[in-house]
């Protein structure tokens, strides 16, 4: 593909994480030297805080620290972000906290963070000449995906397993893509996706072989919660582990904010959030290894449940070296946390968010986390998407006959 | 209950829609003399431009337009409202249509246009005395006021029929508050309501004894629409109606700002947008009657489905005074509606926007909506809470095994 005419904004060049190895910008996200991720390096100009304020409320107001062009906003895209950073008071008093703060993801178009990747991964891959967006997805990534290409006028190809809920398996066919059940487990899809990328030169998956810029679309999660805070980090940070990449790139995020000047060097806590039933990070951190150990997952919060999960060292990386922790949490306290977020704060969230308000939680009580120090926590989906994880609990009060007679009996007066 | 203290922002009093009678501001919602709808009477000052934008980002920043006190963004709420307006050129095309946007409600924070209706009532009921949130509803309601609630920290009370889909049932329960299932359909629910309204001091069910101020809040979406388009009207808005007191509010929040001089002084057209299967209002316009013969409903555009709308006769006036029309369309045809939109624009909308969608497209095939005009549709809420229409037709493309053969033979590629 032609790249002399892309716009990477200012994307400068792909950086290997592992050996330091430089490339030029393009389709790449291997080195070659030593098979490690490769992360895209930039030259930042000109971005102020007065910048950023004066673009649109999505994330491409901040799209001179991303990796896409100038004039991004100007394609039809689904313009995602500048979600809601809602002030929890009912929950922090739940936990005895005092200042806590919900980054509502649930808000985007397709109710998940996915959007705000996928919307970066199509920016680029437009640039790098790609033609068709693609991606193996168990889920969310699936529904932003397919919404994404529609809204862009360009086809997309989807590939999920066969034994996904009717309800993924509707809500991303319903935007008219392509659309291909594979009999067989999500590593298995993995692993066709990455084969057909080897094969259909101008189809970018975007969690494949567009990944470096895709997963830099997490770092707007960062960039937002500064913003929303009146231009200030918080003091601690609890987000869900599934890769790890949001985790790291929030932490880029915030590291960039601090390096431009546009907000103040201080200290902050990076932590994660895992179910137990895929913890492998939550294990590395607390048996002090640097290395994950693969695991099978077995959890409802099936966003979360990768059991390889490629960011899984970066995590310990930066939880380490900003003194946080990485906490997991059983099933039933996950349905437990989307209840209490719910309950006190009106926001459902989805298994995800159950996780991490658990997590939150367990971290307060074992004093991991200063319940008087400022803290973020991440809502990264929306229940509508995992109804069946709380349908056993969410229950009617009572069921009565249209009379007051039975209401009065009821007790609910 | 006592109303001294009560801050309802500029309204003034509460007049009769009927027979013009005026009566102070307080829980009423029915005519002394002849039965007829409260409406809320107004004494606007000092709104400006720039006094909107100067607020927040959501429904309160035209708090100077609502019976709401001056400081109701302070009190916990779920802040619904600034949705985004969608250009639509995909869809526009697709049409053979000019200037299209969508109004896309469902980024409200449960999904729906209810969340703004509910924040208004809820803000007055809170300075009426009232002590618990309640309704009678099948679904986006019973969402909107439970959440409400729960991030208010109030009690709600939510009555649904007992047959209600069990997807409806998990999002309300989720949120903890009184939740009582009743063996009867809508209308038997709806009369329950009352009945207990009148037992129950201080419970504000928001579409029964604080209607006048609920419905208040569906202006919202026609200030924000003249507000997004650059402080200006559209030529031509397309509606869905249930109780039709959405196209009226719209209608009314459109004069308001003309006689404040807020925008410029045009003619526009309003269209009403109905499911055959519960069509009255569209009857009734192509009949050329005043009145509305009430019809019990037969659709999958449930949220619409109220076959005795207390707002008919007037969306009529509003129809016929703006030169628009009321248009119905089959159960098919929505399901159409729904996959256009998502196919061209990445809209996953509820069945009410597949209403309104379908209705578009027949309305400029009838040549009843000039094509050429700048135009405005309502997506109400959010495809995810009625999956069932269209599961039946968003199927996958393909099922394969995990191999690259099985793709190849596939011809996808």
């Amino acid at each position: 593909m032609a790249l002399d005419a892309a716009d990477l904004g200012p994307a400068t060049s792909l950086t290997c994480r592992e050996c330091g190895e430089s490339y030029d910008l393009g389709p790449r996200y291997a080195c070659e030297q030593c098979f490690g991720p490769l992360e895209i390096a930039y030259d930042f100009t000109g971005v102020t805080r007065a910048s950023i304020e004066a673009g649109p409320r999505n994330i491409w107001r901040y799209r001179g620290l991303l990796p896409v062009p100038t004039n991004v906003q100007d394609t039809p895209n689904t313009e995602p972000g500048f979600t809601r950073l809602v002030r929890a008071d009912h929950l922090a008093e739940s936990l005895g906290m005092q200042r806590l703060w919900v980054k509502d993801d649930s808000g985007n178009p397709t109710h998940s963070f996915k959007d705000r990747v996928v919307a970066v991964a199509l920016a680029a891959a437009r640039e790098l000449g790609f033609k068709v967006l693609a991606c193996p997805s168990t889920g969310n990534l699936a529904n932003a995906v397919a919404a994404a290409a529609a809204r862009a006028g360009i086809r997309s190809a989807v590939f999920v397993p066969s034994n996904l809920e009717q309800q993924k398996i509707v809500t991303t066919a319903v935007y008219g893509g392509t659309f291909v059940t594979v009999r067989g487990n999500y590593d298995d899809v993995n692993r066709l996706a990455s084969e057909i990328a080897g094969e259909q030169d101008d189809w970018a998956f975007v969690n494949v072989n567009v990944r470096p810029y895709y997963a830099e679309g997490s770092k707007t999660l960062g960039y937002e919660i500064a913003e929303q805070l009146g231009w200030r980090l918080p003091d601690q940070i609890v987000v869900p582990v599934a890769s790890g990449s949001q985790l790291t790139k929030i932490d880029k995020a915030f590291g960039e904010l601090i390096k431009l000047g546009l907000v103040e060097d201080k200290p902050y806590r990076v932590f994660g959030a895992q179910a137990t039933g895929c913890s492998p990070v939550a294990a590395a951190f607390k048996a002090g290894h640097e290395v994950v150990r693969p695991v099978k997952p077995d959890t409802i919060a099936k966003s979360l449940a990768i059991g390889n999960p490629a960011d899984g060292p970066y995590v310990l990386d930066v939880v380490r070296r900003t003194g946080g922790a990485v906490e997991d949490v059983t099933d039933a306290e996950v349905v437990e946390g989307i209840r209490l977020l719910a309950g006190t704060e009106g926001i459902f969230g989805e298994t995800a968010g159950g996780v991490t308000v658990a997590c939150l939680r367990k971290l307060v009580s074992s004093g991991a986390l200063d319940p008087d120090a400022e803290t973020v926590i991440i809502n990264s989906g929306d229940g509508l998407k995992t109804l069946d994880a709380v349908a056993p609990v969410a229950r009617p009060s009572a069921e009565i006959a249209p009379s007051l007679e039975d209401f009065r009996a009821s007790g609910l007066a």
